[in-house]
């Protein structure tokens, strides 16, 4: 037997027993007569405790030597501490040391195992066994297991089946690029991994299963940009019988009960916001909406007043920040450099100072007099002490950028307090986006996605104002999940593959199975996917999704410690009937 | 709203109010006046009723031209049934329709949605999506989830977190063949995809995660016999700081979880059997203990007595089949039939019936006089009405020839009910098997696994008869999990390596990571998988896995459905950089 307890639950009331642990060394403190150890082990540390005269000569010996991280097995008396801690839940008691042994030794590890470690990104990825063994990574990824129990938990208590879907299935040139898998006994012929499971989870909503879950890898073979994995994790849900509102009520829901029995906080209703709406207040169709900010179109009363580069433009659009005014050159100059940035991308900023005073003093006093500053002001609600400021050209353009700027100066200002969470559902997202490059539409969701019923007769004069039954659940500006009432008619599926440009064989070859399906009686359903990585570092206040993720892969896609992808040799690639080009 | 209630919920108490039903049509009984129609969903059927001069033209005339598996939606009034039934939950109420309208027509089905259907296996598969809807089959679906739930509710009681581990992992020439994943990122390089996550879970323990467990797809690129999928599902546990017995403990509480909450059947402690015994007592290591009928050696009394057939051998064998002395010579014909099989593979079964007077009537009778057989029978505890057969040759083979015998004599006698269930542990596996064909030494288990303390001395001299801490959870003849003590110790992992022949280049190239690993402090650890999709047909009773998967693939690897795998174009091959050969 390695251990009658673990490190973590001995108490007071334990004093006087006779116990084992097991675990790794912490800390040794050789104070001379007294050896002091802290034993870690998953569930907590504990103290350990020998002493010259008293503990058998072959421990102390043994404990002189130890090394950080050995891993030991000690069996001894619990007593009462004589110096107690509350910084550790067995802080009351320390065991005195009868036997120790050594069960494995440790080199001295590349990095410190403590909560704020000298080990960089990349040392840490390789030697990843060795960071997950830190109370940050540890726990990120207790996290993670409590959410993921908690969600099936409210899933089944809701009547969702979990429904494991294949991963080796067909490539489709829709959408993101797929990772393929060589057939050894088809060959010429691949499985694609899938990007969700989508069409499976709708054929199995005409298979009659009702209620779906799965919480379920996917993979896209994306260029990586900061933060996203080639594979990742999603809650994947679909829905029959139902309308929008029956699955922005479940996974309300179904988010409510989350950050409450993983956070203890409560969230009210989540208010609703359509993406039109969305991107005229803020730019963003994930707006943070922790803090208001809202966008301030400026057009009425900052166009057509001999400011010509007003006067050129579609949109004069600006932000007040509050008790701003006191700003200082330079801290004005910052934010241009800011909107200046390649990343951001405006030509720069114009501020009106609303001063205590009540008079205005902007970068366009030229151009602008107090009367015409005063407007602009009340347009924004501003009160003296305020700052507005104001960024102008093509709508979506400027309103992406202002989006940036009123993140920075959120930011700046302190309003997005990672312990505040502001969800909200994003609806009515257009069905279509115009891709400039291919000169086509593109599906703004995915192919299946169901147009409003009201829009039906814009799908062919104007498809791309035409909006869909599609949502987003966003959070501090940061987009959890999102989905769609399907397509659940074969002609108007049809269509949809119509407008996006697809022939009738294109569509066969690839959705054939679906439109068949469809042939056979498919009730309407919808559904949506969580983003499981991002609800997790949400739910943990932070931003990077790669400390919840037990061994993630590099901005290459490579898993530096296992130091893959790899060459595989060449009797393999034979028997997969390929061969590398050059 | 599409519905009020499912077709599953409504009873007698339910009279009298205004409901609102979705699903698809199981049945249309027109009688003139009247007409009765069974609406279906996932919870249940309930009886529609129509009636001319009391339900709308317009339901009416729509109810006369339903066919099956149409997609409606109904509302009308909860009455109490004239005939009931007590075939279904709802069978005391029916529903007085107002209102009926389709939600989707359906085409005929290419099978009947029946308990027994007109389709065949291929068509099936085929039309998943219709063949999930048959009761069946989803209840299969619904029970693989209550297993899945289950399990995840008995680790988490006991302190295991499931942590995801990659799928885009390294390829590994040890074991089965992989699925490769070419990566586009890393030219010429290639992901693969886990046969197991059986490094990643060590390296979990490592890490210090202490219990870990995960319900995972795994992967093996084989030619698919009967019943073997490329992609299957295993839960998978690891544990640190365990000996054997505490790993035998956990999966033991595991398995009687998951019997008592999925089919309320209590089972009592697991046996426990050596491996060398399983092969001696029944030539299998995983034999089917819902009968005795175990293997009786005989060379003891039957060799040497001048019958050259078993003076040739390395065994004589045999097993009483009790009660089977009336055998006919045709019964006899059709055991000898059974045996000659290829798949089978012997020469011949030698018969002695003991009967009821006393005397032996045998197919040796030339070379055995009575009291000779007598002494067979007494070595077989056999009595008067009994029937031995008895096999011989070399002893691995026989074994093995015999084992068939066996099973088909239980299978003949009645004796393998599926509704018994009976657990072993079989233990000490070897930790080495021979392989003919290179000539070396295999891990019978995997490279990991911990040669047992006391034979450590023989991994030198005669590593053929080292045991490991090695052991399967078998069942009614069916294995339905295994694992091992892990090695965690680098000198004798090295060794280990040695002994399968790897050059210790080659083990630095496939293993070097955890290699590394063990130098961090490793803790002793063990685990185990089950094989999830099996352990789901044991508890539906059945044999095939095939209709425990949503989406299975036939014995070439094909989704028949979805028709994958299938070719990719000729793009997506240049962006990976790989082209296909002729």
């Amino acid at each position: 037997m390695y251990r009658s307890h673990n490190c973590g639950e001995l108490r007071i009331s334990n004093t006087g027993e006779q116990v084992t642990l097991s675990g790794w060394i912490q800390k040794v403190r050789n104070k001379g007569g007294m050896i002091w150890i802290d034993l870690r082990d998953r569930y907590g540390i504990t103290q350990l405790v020998l002493e010259e005269g008293v503990s058998s000569n072959e421990s102390i010996e043994i404990a002189k030597k130890l090394g950080r991280e050995y891993v030991v097995s000690v069996s001894g008396e619990v007593i009462e501490r004589f110096s107690k801690t509350t910084k550790i839940p067995t802080g009351d008691v320390e065991i005195k040391v009868n036997l120790l042994s050594i069960l494995n030794k440790s080199e001295t590890p590349p990095f410190t195992i403590e909560d704020e470690t000298d080990g960089g990104e990349e040392l840490r990825m390789k030697y990843r066994y060795l960071d997950i063994r830190r109370n940050p990574v540890r726990e990120n990824l207790e996290l993670r297991n409590k959410v993921s129990f908690e969600t099936r938990k409210y899933l089944e208590s809701q009547k969702f089946l979990e429904v494991e879907t294949p991963y080796l299935i067909k490539s489709t040139p829709e959408g993101a690029r797929d990772f393929v898998v060589p057939s050894r006994m088809n060959p010429g012929e691949f499985y694609a991994l899938p990007q969700s499971p989508q069409t499976f989870k709708q054929l199995l909503m005409v298979a009659g299963m009702d209620r779906y879950y799965q919480i379920v890898k996917c993979f896209r073979d994306e260029d990586l940009r900061a933060d996203r994995q080639p594979e990742f994790t999603q809650i994947d849900c679909e829905m029959s019988f139902v309308t929008q509102e029956d699955i922005l009520e479940t996974f309300e829901g179904l988010t409510k009960h989350l950050f409450k029995s993983v956070l203890n906080v409560d969230l009210s209703k989540f208010p609703r916001l359509t993406y039109a709406d969305a991107m005229k207040l803020y730019g963003s169709d994930k707006p943070d909406t922790r803090f208001g900010m809202k966008f301030v179109e400026l057009n009425s009363v900052a166009k057509n007043k001999g400011f010509k580069v007003f006067d050129d433009v579609e949109l004069v659009v600006g932000i007040n920040a509050e008790g701003c005014a006191t700003y200082s050159r330079k801290q004005l100059d910052k934010i241009t450099n800011f909107v200046k940035r390649p990343q951001v991308g405006a030509n720069g900023v114009v501020y009106v100072k609303y001063n205590e005073d009540g008079t205005f003093k902007s970068s366009v006093d030229k151009f602008f007099n107090q009367e015409q500053l005063k407007e602009w002001a009340n347009e924004a609600n501003a009160k003296p002490g305020d700052l507005l400021l104001v960024l102008a050209g093509e709508t979506n353009k400027v309103r992406s950028q202002l989006n940036e700027l009123r993140l920075h100066m959120g930011e700046e200002l302190g309003l997005r307090d990672p312990n505040v969470f502001k969800p909200l559902w994003i609806i009515d997202f257009p069905l279509l986006e115009w891709d400039e490059e291919t000169s086509r539409f593109h599906a703004m969701h995915h192919p299946f996605t169901s147009p409003k019923e009201e829009d039906f007769e814009k799908m062919d004069s104007t498809p791309g104002e035409v909006r869909a039954n599609a949502y987003d659940l966003c959070m501090n500006g940061v987009e959890l999940g999102g989905g769609s009432i399907r397509i659940f008619d074969k002609s108007l599926q049809k269509r949809m593959f119509d407008l996006l440009g697809f022939t009738e064989e294109e569509a066969k070859e690839q959705f054939g199975f679906l439109m068949n399906a469809f042939e056979y009686g498919a009730p309407p359903h919808g559904g949506l996917a969580f983003g499981f990585d991002r609800l997790c570092a949400m739910l943990g206040g932070q931003d990077s999704i790669r400390d919840f993720i037990a061994f993630p892969k590099n901005n290459s896609g490579r898993d530096v410690m296992i130091n893959s992808p790899s060459k595989i040799n060449i009797e393999q690639l034979k028997e997969l009937n390929i061969s590398l080009n050059n």
